[in-house]
């Protein structure tokens, strides 16, 4: 296994995130964070205040001791706009416990680029990183960054200039945002041409998803890959101009130390979104440090990035929890090979999206054993729901978790907490996974590949499923033959098995 | 790591567990079940019938494939009444794929007793094994096992004898079991004399256990350590016997398909606790199979019993989600010198069993992060909700799960999925728990050690901590300065660190 350490020394806090890698899987396992405020004071003076190095310097220590105690592989410290900022930062930096290296404004924004492409499906658009002092956008084409910029359209810097009173805003106050924002944006034309897909990340885009999903009831489940639309974002911003400073904190989803900044940060996304053309924002957990992380793990590629962002956060999760891989993969061989050979005759509608879903449920069904073999398929759906799968929506996440948790027994259905993730007819897209992962589930009772192949054939409106194997399988079809009712209730045709 | 795999012939399932042990941890990886009812006509008949041997060598060469697929050290496969009992048990044993050992009736209720003492924490008492042909009961003197004894009164049997009908039985029909399995006991004096401790193992008693739980809306965690009082009991009785046999499956926490054969199973247990003047029964999920690889596992030992059930379920726990080993035992060590302290200056009580329950916390604080580092307190009190810990009932489950849960932040309080396990003063404990863990973590910041006491001392209601340390430890202090509210709320006095 090897252990990489990111310290990332912001203009607020001091992050130190370890990410762990080993055959075929990588995760962050670690973190520590302290809050710091190195940049308190910096506008005002230029320098950074002596207490807030002494502070800097003692979190940095920790660090350094942390690396060494948890004997981590390697450390990478970086700093961002603060102590690059300051005219004192060398000095700062310098006389950290860490190697610290001071990003350019390129580099910061070409970290951020490397956390969006890689956590999401972008292709072609753009991705905004939204910080205190700072924006970042990017244009991507074919995946590759083409045009990077920034401007000092932070939260932070905006609350300051337009928003300082702290007192509900008013429309004229949030249009000298929006024409502030677009006049900075307009030294870019790229910015409006770059597509309609805007991936957004940092901590400011991060509480109004959270906020948007808790207005419309989504499921607490974290917003990787939640689409945050300019109606939802406009909602917001009304909500939160019409509240004081002091009560933007207490929005549901909004973080209460994060109150005073929210409103001029939404504002400027919005004004960001209607100058670009954006169909509102694409929400990504990750950012610098996983950018940085990146870099290093996927070396060996030019750009460093994921060739199929959905296929390595199924392969990443399935990894991580040690599943048997011949069983699980026989198990997805079965279900797609079914899957294909009932769409084939008319059976049902054999959408590409839905073979894989249900590809990614088979790859994952199993790794709640990690857990507690008993309710194993429950804790999948836990593992599947918390574990986050970069690249899928949160609908998408919901339908999977759930066709893993239905693999052994039950009837299949959306419980309650995440209902309103789904859309109507996701029900029985959720039946026939989950009856078809059941079908090969039972045919590999005994994991050994015993059945080699499953061919569907239609008769009279009756499906049979012949079974290929070198070796006597009765028990297999009679687990197989227990699913029978569940297959009529979702392909609404009987089963035979041979 | 070492996998066993236990197969159990049953009369009515064939069931495959795989148990896997290594470094120090051990537990259930896998599973097959199939039914068989391989005892169906044996009654008629005395022998076992040719469909019902064909049936179970099929499964018992899928085992043997299972075994060979996910190439298992070592396979024991046991036999148990029906196989016992039948003329060609002994035939079909020999022709099966795997190679099966009939085991004696002495032998059967050694192997519950290896798993009640084992997975629980009765040292003097009794032992039952319920079962569809016959009870065992053993004596258990200081963990050792004194007297076996087996009858004739298991589930299957006592319904076909006395609620053959299927309606809802009379008080005289429960007085006719109840009085027949006296008369059955009287043989055995030593039942009444083994004390007032009786665990329960097998189906029936889980699902009475879980029909308790269920009518007195207790949190649904499984039935690990839940006491069945007499009072409970005779409630179920009579719910039970008011109903027909085909609506007893519907009643919460009965599987549908013990329905029939709960209600005898339910009203001998009533009897023997009667006739033996037990306290209700103490119900532990462990059973044959658990006590099969317990024999193996525990060899060294002499009985094969863990010197101490709660402590090696806690350790066990810690040590399948690898956490960090130095960092855990040392927080632990901080939280109970603190805990140690604050009782010796009678700020609080200091009661053992809720030190013992902070030490489990503790040590199993970071077990989440297994899952995720985000929200790993959450995910730490998941885990320990639903991996059970053996020897705990579920109430301490419960407050040893929330302490974890708020070891980093938030205000400590029972979530109200779990809040009916515990009883009224818990709120405090956790309190106090909860903020001593936090501390300790918090002095542990940097995961080396480099706090290595906290000294307590009081002065005018005024709790001093002093830090013992080779370096500085600004952050440390920091980190632990946040908790002073808490320390408030939980202790009713002003902390200072120094």
């Amino acid at each position: 296994m090897t252990r990489t350490a990111v310290a990332d020394l912001g203009s607020n806090s001091f992050r130190l995130v370890v990410f762990s890698a080993e055959n075929g899987w990588w995760k962050r396992t670690d973190e520590i964070f302290e809050s710091v405020r190195i940049g308190a004071g910096l506008a005002q003076t230029g320098e950074l205040a002596p207490d807030r190095m002494q502070r800097g310097w003692s979190v940095a220590e920790v660090f350094d001791h942390f690396c060494r105690a948890t004997r981590v592989d390697e450390v990478i410290a970086v700093a961002t706009s603060a102590i690059r900022d300051a005219a004192n930062g060398g000095a700062f930096a310098e006389r950290a416990a860490l190697p610290v290296r001071i990003l350019s404004r390129d580099e910061e924004a070409r970290y951020g680029y490397l956390a969006a492409v890689n956590s999401t499906t972008l292709s072609d658009g753009a991705v905004l990183d939204l910080g205190g002092g700072s924006v970042q956008l990017v244009a991507v084409e074919d995946r590759h960054a083409r045009e990077l910029g920034s401007w000092p359209l932070g939260a932070v810097r905006m609350t300051e200039r337009f928003l300082a009173d702290g007192e509900p805003a008013s429309g004229k106050q949030l249009r000298a945002v929006r024409r502030h924002v677009a006049e900075a944006l307009a030294d870019a034309p790229w910015v409006p041409e770059s597509g309609r897909r805007l991936v957004g990340i940092g901590g400011t885009v991060r509480n109004l998803a959270a906020a948007a999903a808790a207005a419309s009831e989504q499921p607490s489940m974290g917003v990787q890959g939640f689409h945050l639309t300019s109606d939802a974002l406009g909602a917001l911003v009304d909500q939160l101009a019409a509240l004081p400073a002091v009560e933007r904190g207490k929005v549901s989803g909004i973080k209460p130390a994060r109150g005073d900044l929210i409103l001029a940060g939404a504002v400027v996304v919005q004004a960001i979104v209607e100058h670009g053309g954006f169909d509102g924002v694409e929400v990504t957990e990750a950012g610098l440090r996983e950018g940085i992380f990146f870099e290093r793990h996927l070396a060996f590629r030019d750009p460093p990035l994921f060739e199929d962002v959905r296929r390595a956060s199924v392969e990443n999760l399935a990894a991580q929890y040690h599943v048997d891989d011949a069983h699980t993969r026989h198990v997805a061989r079965l279900t797609l090979s079914m899957f294909d050979e009932l769409a084939a005759l008319g059976i049902h509608p054999g959408d590409p999206a839905e073979r894989e879903l249900l590809w990614a449920a088979a790859m994952l069904h199993d790794i709640g054993m990690a857990i507690d073999y008993d309710d194993h398929h429950k804790h999948s759906r836990y593992l599947i729901l918390n574990g986050a799968l970069p690249g899928f929506s949160p609908r998408e996440m919901v339908i999977v978790a759930e066709i893993a948790r239905y693999h052994r027994k039950g009837m299949p259905s959306f419980s309650s907490d995440v209902a309103r993730a789904v859309r109507e007819g996701d029900d029985k897209l959720l039946d026939r996974g989950a009856t078809l992962l059941r079908l090969a589930e039972g045919l590999e009772r005994s994991r050994d590949q015993i059945v080699r192949t499953a061919e569907v054939t239609q008769d009279d409106g009756q499906v049979t499923l012949t079974l290929r194997a070198d070796d006597p399988v009765s028990v297999a079809r009679w687990a197989a033959e227990r699913e029978r009712d569940l297959f009529r209730r979702a392909f609404g045709r009987e089963l035979e098995i041979r």
